[in-house]
């Protein structure tokens, strides 16, 4: 049943979550669609609507239980548990992610990051030391890797991912500016700054 | 009239601006909706309803004329002309965003770094050598810089914002895993590299 969920409303899920997560540390209990609606610039409806998809997980005229709708759209999201996680790419981005504090209890950790470059190889990026990127097949299936960050110049990317896939990655999040293709039944995702900017700079004269 | 339009539309908007310019590198001359939802995951319903706030820009059987849309998009989102941004912090990722490749041709460029570490202070990182922070007011003001990026720990982000903000930067893009308070008139957008794996996660077993 949850296959058919439209990926727009997944997509949402995600800042449900993040939005009901900074309610708990600000000390709430409920939080109601009206109230998730203004963090989010999402209309209630459409967040009761969302949300109806999962079960009732809602009480009328007291909103969400914060605690059990986080727990709960973890189990959706599949965040229950830490993915362990690869950064292909040890450079300037690459080991930004690796020492990103932001995966922090919401479901991924880096356990490794990857490079070609002999320089590199090696070199310790907060805790993780750079492993050579023709250890990456090996590493991926003994640790069981599903998801990948490339972080890799853009003309790298798309040559890269056959190897991926074929070691048994499935999804990928992208942050080389160049849009990527997805080989049947690996997921892409594009962080894309650019897209951000354009959000903001609607609103500037 | 366009101060109305609900945000989560122009939050689309530069997804429609992004698809459309893939498919003109590609050699298409014209999109119908139905493409460009099957390559965004959104209705094609919904994308022309969108559309249609800014007046009649498909022509009815043949779809929208790429060129013309891409040239309107910009147009409505003020990116027809090139807006110079900053950057603050100096660390990996702000290296990474200051030589970042993707700002070509998306309405944006990357005019200074800055940074408060006597260390990082005047290294050059590509074209740009690293301004001391105390610097930053005058230079905001000497360049009427309106979009500022965030790249520095997520403890000292909230912080910079106030100075940020009286020296005239109205829009900010955060890239700390810390959600950020706008004062009043200024809009921040957050990069947030787990909403985009928990979109990848829940596909996952």
């Amino acid at each position: 049943m949850t296959n058919q969920i439209p990926n727009i409303i997944i997509g949402r899920l995600p800042l449900y979550l993040r939005a009901l997560i900074r309610l708990e540390k600000d000390g709430y209990t409920y939080a109601s669609s009206r109230e998730l609606g203004r963090m989010l610039d999402i209309s209630a409806a459409q967040i009761r609507k969302d949300l109806s998809h999962f079960g009732e997980l809602g009480k009328r005229g007291k909103g969400y239980e914060i605690d059990f709708l986080i727990c709960k759209l973890n189990e959706i999201l599949h965040t229950d548990n830490v993915w362990k996680i690869i950064v292909l790419g040890a450079g300037d981005l690459g080991s930004g992610l690796a020492r990103y504090k932001g995966f922090v209890n919401r479901g991924f950790q880096v356990s490794a990051i990857f490079d070609v470059d002999p320089d590199k190889i090696g070199k310790m990026i907060g805790d993780l030391q750079v492993k050579d990127i023709k250890d990456l097949a090996v590493y991926v299936k003994e640790n069981q890797i599903q998801i990948a960050i490339l972080a890799i110049p853009a003309e790298f990317s798309q040559n890269i991912i056959d190897e991926l896939v074929s070691a048994g990655i499935t999804a990928i999040l992208n942050y080389a500016p160049i849009y990527l293709k997805a080989p049947d039944g690996v997921r892409i995702e594009h962080i894309d700054p650019s897209v951000h900017l354009q959000k903001l700079s609607y609103f500037l004269k």
